[in-house]
C-alpha cells in the first residue's frame, strides 16, 4: 500500500469486510454531480455487508424523523440523499466459471486512484478453480466535463487459454438506501424511496425512470455498452431493470473490453429527465472513451495547476493533502442546485446534508484556488434564502433569515435542535464566507447581485435574536461550534461572528451605495440607513465575554463555572465522549468536542490581543478532546500563529490522514470533506500565515522542523501568487495578474515579479 | 347543570361529541386501582370520537419512542398505561327497538356523581321511535373496599307498555388504546399492546386473560351478571370476548335490573391472576350489591370526615374543591405497586405517568388527611430506588440516585430530556415529601425503614451533579419547575431544594443515629459521618442566586439577562405559548410557564426575607403565563402569605374549576390531579397559612372578602385539628389526640381543646 505523487494505490487488497467497505469510500468516483461508491462489479458473497450506492448531489426524498415528544416547531421529517440506481454490477464468467475474488486463486489484486487522470481502477490476475488465468483491468470515471456521465471500462485478457468470456452487465432500478439491522446509527430497515415510473430499451440502450415517494422528483438513468471486438451483445428489460449480456471469444493473450456508459439525469436540472438522458447518452457516444479520458486530464491539469501544493521532506503528507484536495473537487457541487455534503458523494453518512462545513472549511480552499466554485456555493445559499426566512419564522423571529443547520434544499433537517438548529452561528458562517469571497476577489457585482442580501438578512436576524442588557448586546440560547456545550448565552464565537456580520452589513451598504449598486436590493428587502445604524450599534456594543483573571475569552457566560472534565484520566475507549456520555453530563462540564473560541481567534484575530489568544489557546487545549474531525486543523492554524510550529505540525499530521487511515473509524460511511478542507487551511493559513483582510493580504510563514520546504499557490483578486517557504527564506512569486502589495510579518512589499525574504 | 353539596349533576346532558368526551372524564369511576371512563353503555354513533377505556394503575406495556437523532442515554421507549378491557358496553332493546339517545325522543337525561355514595349514575326517560317509554337508571361503582371490583346496575322501568326488554352485555378483550389520526398530540394509529391468552366461560361467568406485548404482564378480567327477576340469561364466548344475553318480560310500571360485576386482576399483584379473578368474583358475589354500596359509603364517610372542608359564602367553590378531593382519592394508588398519575385513572393523557405532581401537589393533601396513603406513595419511590440508581448512571453520575421525571414503574420515560430528565429537582421534591411526611407525623420508624435511604441517596446525587466555584456550591445544566426555561445554571428552586435535601440528610443521620435506628441502613448503603460532612458543607455553601438591584432571587444565573416576553401584547389565541412558539424562542425570553422561584418561596420561606419574597412575587407575576395547571395555586398561596388576599382569591378561583369547566380544553384526556391537590393547598397553606416545620405547627389565617367563613381539618402527629376562620376570629379545635402547641401569627398557644383568636 502506498501513495505516489497524485496516485494512491493499494496492492494485495484486503478482503476483510470492513476494509472493503472503507475502500468503497476511499476509491469512490464523483464529480460534484454524481458519486459512485467503489463496490466490486462482481459483488461480494451475500454474507458481506456493503453500501452499494450511486448518488446525485441535491437529489433527495423526504424521510420521517418523528420526535420522541412533540414540541412546536421541531422538525418531523428530513431530506435524505438517495441511492438512485445500480449500474456498477457486471458479472464475468470465464469459460463458464464466474469470476470472484472469493473463488479460485487471486494472483494479484490492486486498486488505484489516478488523480491526474481522474480515474480509479482495479488490476487483478486471477486463476479460476479449473486453472484458467485472466488479467482483469477495470477503470472507472465520473466525468468532470460531462457531469452526468459515469464510465466503466472492463478489460479481460486471457493468459493461458482460448475460450469464451461472458459478461452480464446490470442496470438495476429497484435500489434502496443502506440499512443495517444491527447498527443503531443507520437506518434499521430500508424504506423504498424510489418508485418505478418507466423502463425502456431503445436500440439496445436501457433507460430506467423512477420517482421519489414524497419529494416529487424524478431520475432517469441511461446505460449503453460497447464491446471492443465482434461478439454477441444484447440488452433485455426485466422488472424495472435491464441486463446486457455479452459473449465473446477470446484467444490466449488477447484482451477483450466491455465499456459501459451510464448517464444520470434528474428533474431538478431537466424538466424532462428522460429526454435529457437520451441526449446525454448521445453526447457521451459522440466521442471516444479515450477522448473522454483526455478531457478529464485537461480539467484536472487546470485544477492541479491552481491548487498546486508540495511539501518537500514529507511525501506522505503531500500526498495525503493531494488526496484530500482531489476529494474536494470530486465532492463539490458544480451548479446552483446543490452544495457540498459532509461526506461528499461518497456515502450515506449524514444523509447527504450540507452543514457549516461548506463555508468554514471548504470554501476557503475554493476561494483561493477556484473562486467560481465559491460563487456556486454562495449561490446555493442565495437560492435558499426564502427557506431560511421560513425557518426564522418557525423559530419565532420576526425579521431576518436563519439558515438551517443541516439541509439538502434549504429546509432544516436537524432532529436534535440543541446541537442543530440552535447553532445560529451558521448565519455568521455564511455571512463570513460571502465576505471572504469579496475580500479575495473584490467582486462587488456578485455582492450586489447575491452576497449582500445574504449578509443583510443574516444581520437582521441577530437584531431579533439578541437584546441589550447592561449596556451591551447579548445573544442568548444558542450553540457554538462546540457540540459538547449547547444552548448557552453569549458564545464567544457566535457573538464575534454576529459582530462581524453586522459590521459588514454596514460596510456593504456603504460600498454598494457609493458604487450606485444598492437600489434594486434596497427596494427588494426594504433596507434603510436607519436599519444599518441598528446594525452598527449592535456590533459596537456586542458583548464578547472576557475573563480578567485568566485573561481569556470564555467560551460562553457559564463555561468557566463548570467542572473541568478530567480528560487525562478518561479511558481511551470512552472517546469520542458523545458515544459514552449523556449530553447533559457533557454540557455540565468544561469539555470541548472541537475548536470554538480558538476558531474565533483564527478568523477574528484582530478582535483580541495576541496575549489573550495565547492564553485562550493554552486554556482550551487542555479541555478539548478533538472528538470532531473539524478541530485539530484549527488548533494547528492557531498554534502556527502563536509560533508553536511543532505543535502545529503535530495537530496537522493527526488530521490530514483521517480517511486514508480511517482514524475516525467511520470512513466506510463516507469521506470527511470539512476535514479535508481544514488540512489545506492548516498549511495555507496555518504554516503560511495567510490572511486576507480589508487592509490587504498578509503572510507569516513558518516551517516545521522536519520539512525541507513547502509551497502553494493562491488566487488573490486578479492575480495568482506562488508561495515557497524554506527554513532560510520565503519567496513570493506573481504567476499571473497585476502587481500587488503583500505583507509579510510587519513589512509591506510590492509584488510585481518575485519577493524573497531571508530569515 | 350544577353542584350540590358532594353531588355533581348535569341535566339535559349535551350530546355534542366534545362534551361527551369531557363527561367521560368528569364522571369516570376509579378507586386508585382501577379506573373506568364514563362511556355510554349503549355506545355512540360510529362517527363519534370516544376514548373508551378501562385502566389499571401501574399496569403498562412498553411503547416505542424513537429519538429523531440518536444520542447516548436518550430514552427510546416508554411505559404506557393500557386500556385493558371493555366491560361497560351493554345494549338494551325495548320490544325490539334499540335504546339510543340518538334515536327516538329523549324526555330527560341527566348524569350525576354522588361523592358520599361513591357512585355515578345516569337517569334517562326515553320514548322509542314507536312510542314505548322507559325510565332507565344506571349506577356505576368502583369499590374502595374491594379494589378489583367494578359494578354496573342497569335498571329499566316500563312506563307505558308491557313487553320484553333484552340486554346484550359485552366483555371485550380485544381493545386498544385511544388513537386519533387527526390529532397530532395522541397516538396516530393504535398499536395492539394486549394479546389474548385465554378466554373461558365458567358457570356463566366469563374470564378473559391477556398479556402485554413487551412488558410480560398479564391481566384477567372476570364478569358475571344477575337479573332482578326470572328471565333468560346466557353467556357465550366469542373470539377473546363474551356476550351475556338477557331477555325478560316487563309489565307497565315494572322495573327490571341487570347487575354486572367485573373484577380486574393483574400479574403485578397476583402471581396467578386468573385464580385471583375467580376468587375476587366469588368475593364480590358473597354480599349483595346494597352491601357493597354501604361499604362504599362507610369508606367515604371516613374520607370526608378526615378532609372536611367548607367555604361559607361560596358554595360553588366548596363543591369544586370537594369534587377535586374526591378525584384525588379516586386516583391515588392504594398499594406499593403504583402511585398517582397526572391524569389519575381517568384518561390516557400523559400515558398514566407519575411526575413530581405526586410529591409537590398531591402528597400534601394526603399528608394532612390520610398519612397512610403518603406512606404508600413514598413506598413506591422507595421500591424504585434501584431504577433511579440506574438512571443516575445513565446520566453519568457515579453516586446517588436520580429519579425519573416521568415513569410508571421507575424507568425514565421522558422523550425530550431538556424539560424532562433535566428536571433534577424531582430528586429534591421526593426528598422534600419524605421530610414533609416526617414533620407531619414524626414517624421515625418509617424514616429508618424507607424514607432516610431516599433522602441519603438523593443527597449523594447533588454532590455528584454540582461543583464548587468561587467558594460556593453550584448546580449546572438542570431544568427547574418552569418548563419555558430549560437547562440552566443554578436554578434557584433546584438549589434551594438540594440544600434542604442535603441538610435533612444530615439531620436524619443524626436523628437515626441518636435513636439507634441507623445501623442497618448505614451498612446497606455505606453511609459515613464523613459523607454527611460533605452534605453539610455543600448545603452551607449552596449558591442561591440573588440580584442586589432588584432585591429578588433570579430564577437562574442568566434569567434576568434575557428579553422580557411581552405577555400583555401577546394575542390570547397564542396561549399556551408552548403550542405556538419554538422552545428555543421561549428559552431565550424571561417568560415562565409556571411558579418556579415563587414556589421555592412557599416551601422554603425561611431561606429569604419577606421583602425578597415580596419583590420576587411582584417580579415573577409579570413574566408568568400560568400556561401550566400547576401554577396559579402556588401564586395564590404566596399571595396569601404576602397579605394580598384578594389576589390570592383570584388565583384560587381560576384554578379550582379547571376540570369541571374544562378551562384548559383538555379535560377529555383526563383530570388534572396536581391542580386538584393544589386547590386544597391554596386553602390550607394559602388562606389558612399552615406550615409544619421542625419548630412546630404554624397558622396565619386570612379570609377573602367575599367569604363568610371557611373551615378545614388536618392531621398533625397523633392529633386532628379543626380550623375555622371568620372575618372576626379564627378558632382551632382539637378533635382527636393529645394537646399541641400551635403558632398563630407570632404567638404560641397551647391547644388542648379550643383556641379562639379574635382579630
Amino acid at each position: 500500500m502506498g501513495l505516489q505523487y497524485k496516485r494512491y494505490e493499494v496492492d494485495n487488497i484486503s478482503m476483510d469486510n470492513n476494509d472493503l467497505m472503507i475502500n468503497e469510500t476511499v476509491f469512490h468516483n464523483a464529480n460534484g454531480y454524481i458519486g459512485i461508491r467503489s463496490n466490486y462489479e462482481e459483488d461480494y458473497p451475500t454474507v458481506y455487508d456493503t453500501i452499494r450506492g450511486s448518488y446525485i448531489n441535491g437529489f433527495y426524498d423526504i424521510a420521517d424523523m418523528k420526535q420522541a415528544e412533540k414540541l412546536y416547531g421541531l422538525v418531523e421529517d428530513k431530506q435524505a440523499m438517495l441511492n438512485v440506481v445500480d449500474t456498477q454490477t457486471i458479472h464475468l464468467t470465464v469459460e463458464g466459471e464466474p469470476f470472484s475474488l472469493f473463488e479460485g486463486k487471486v494472483l494479484e489484486s490492486k486498486r488505484w486512484l489516478d488523480m491526474e487522470a481522474g480515474v480509479t481502477g482495479r488490476t487483478i490476475r486471477w486463476c479460476s478453480p479449473s486453472g484458467k488465468q485472466v488479467e482483469i483491468v477495470i477503470k472507472r470515471m465520473t466525468s468532470f466535463v460531462q457531469l452526468p456521465l459515469f464510465t466503466i471500462e472492463y478489460s479481460v485478457k486471457a493468459l493461458n487459454f482460448n475460450g469464451v468470456v461472458k459478461f452480464r452487465s446490470y442496470h438495476l432500478g429497484e435500489v434502496t438506501n443502506y440499512s443495517n439491522a444491527n447498527d443503531p446509527r443507520v437506518a434499521q430497515d430500508s424504506r423504498k424511496y424510489l418508485l418505478p415510473v418507466q423502463a425502456e430499451i431503445v436500440n439496445g440502450d436501457s433507460y430506467l425512470t423512477s420517482r421519489t415517494s414524497m419529494s416529487e422528483l424524478r431520475v432517469c438513468t441511461g446505460v449503453t455498452h460497447t464491446l471492443s471486438k465482434e461478439g454477441n451483445l444484447h440488452t433485455a428489460g426485466l422488472e424495472h431493470s435491464a441486463i446486457c449480456k455479452a459473449e465473446v471469444k477470446i484467444a490466449e493473450q488477447e484482451t477483450v473490453t466491455l465499456t459501459k456508459y451510464t448517464v444520470f439525469c434528474d428533474s431538478i436540472r431537466s424538466r424532462d429527465c428522460i429526454a435529457a438522458a437520451k441526449l446525454e447518452l448521445e453526447k457521451a457516444r459522440s466521442i471516444t472513451l479515450e477522448e473522454h479520458y483526455l478531457a478529464q486530464r485537461k480539467y484536472l491539469k487546470e485544477f492541479w495547476d491552481n491548487c498546486f501544493l508540495e511539501i518537500k521532506g514529507d511525501d506522505a503528507l503531500t500526498e495525503a493533502v493531494n488526496y484530500n484536495m482531489y476529494q474536494l473537487v470530486q465532492s463539490v457541487g458544480k451548479d446552483e442546485y446543490c452544495n457540498i455534503a459532509a461526506k461528499g458523494l461518497s456515502g450515506e453518512g449524514y444523509e447527504g446534508h450540507y452543514f457549516w462545513d461548506t463555508e468554514m472549511y471548504i470554501q476557503p480552499f475554493f476561494n483561493l484556488t477556484e473562486p467560481s466554485i465559491t460563487k456556486n456555493l454562495i449561490g446555493f445559499r442565495y437560492s435558499t434564502l426564502e427557506k431560511a426566512r421560513e425557518n426564522a419564522r418557525i423559530l419565532g423571529h420576526k425579521r431576518g433569515v436563519l439558515y438551517p443547520w443541516r439541509t439538502i434544499m434549504g429546509v432544516e433537517c436537524s432532529g436534535y435542535f440543541p446541537s442543530g438548529t440552535a447553532a445560529y452561528h451558521i448565519n455568521g458562517d455564511i455571512a463570513y464566507s460571502v465576505i471572504a469571497y469579496y475580500l479575495a476577489t473584490k467582486d462587488l457585482d456578485f455582492i450586489a447581485r447575491e452576497g449582500a442580501e445574504i449578509v443583510f438578512e443574516t444581520a437582521r436576524l441577530w437584531l431579533d435574536v439578541g437584546n441589550y442588557y447592561q449596556g451591551s448586546f447579548r445573544i442568548n440560547e444558542v450553540t457554538g461550534p462546540d457540540e459538547y456545550t449547547c444552548m448557552v448565552n453569549n458564545n464567544y464565537f457566535t457573538n464575534a461572528a454576529a459582530q462581524y456580520n453586522l459590521l459588514w452589513a454596514v460596510k456593504f451598504y456603504e460600498l454598494l451605495k457609493t458604487a450606485g449598486k444598492l437600489a434594486v436590493l434596497e427596494n427588494k428587502i426594504g433596507l434603510s440607513f436607519e436599519e444599518t445604524r441598528e446594525f452598527r450599534q449592535a456590533a459596537e456594543q456586542m458583548y464578547l465575554p472576557y475573563d480578567e483573571e485568566l485573561g481569556i475569552n470564555p467560551q460562553d457566560d457559564s463555561f468557566l463555572a463548570k467542572k473541568v472534565w478530567d480528560i487525562k484520566n478518561t479511558p481511551e475507549e470512552e472517546f469520542p465522549l458523545l458515544l459514552h456520555y449523556h449530553p447533559l453530563h457533557l454540557y455540565r462540564h468544561q469539555v470541548c468536542k472541537q475548536a470554538d473560541t480558538v476558531f474565533a481567534h483564527f478568523i477574528f484575530e484582530d478582535a483580541q490581543s495576541l496575549e489573550t489568544i495565547r492564553n485562550s489557546f493554552d486554556y482550551y487545549e487542555k479541555v478539548t478532546t478533538h472528538d470532531s474531525s473539524l478541530s485539530t486543523c484549527i488548533f494547528s492554524i492557531v498554534a502556527s500563529k502563536l509560533d508553536q510550529v511543532e505543535k502545529a505540525y503535530d495537530y496537522f499530521g493527526d488530521s490530514a490522514k483521517l480517511d486514508l487511515f480511517n482514524t475516525h473509524k467511520n470512513t466506510k460511511d463516507g469521506i470527511h470533506t470539512a476535514n479535508m478542507g481544514g488540512n489545506f487551511m492548516a498549511i495555507v493559513y496555518g504554516f503560511g500565515g495567510l490572511r486576507i483582510k480589508e487592509s490587504g493580504i498578509y503572510f507569516a510563514p513558518v516551517i516545521p522542523h522536519s520539512w525541507e520546504e513547502y509551497s502553494f499557490r493562491i488566487n488573490y483578486e486578479d492575480s495568482q501568487i506562488r508561495v515557497e517557504v524554506k527554513h532560510s527564506e520565503s519567496s513570493f512569486t506573481l504567476l499571473k495578474g497585476t502587481a500587488k502589495v503583500i505583507h509579510v510579518g510587519n513589512q509591506a512589499y510590492e509584488l510585481s515579479d518575485k519577493v524573497v525574504i531571508h530569515k
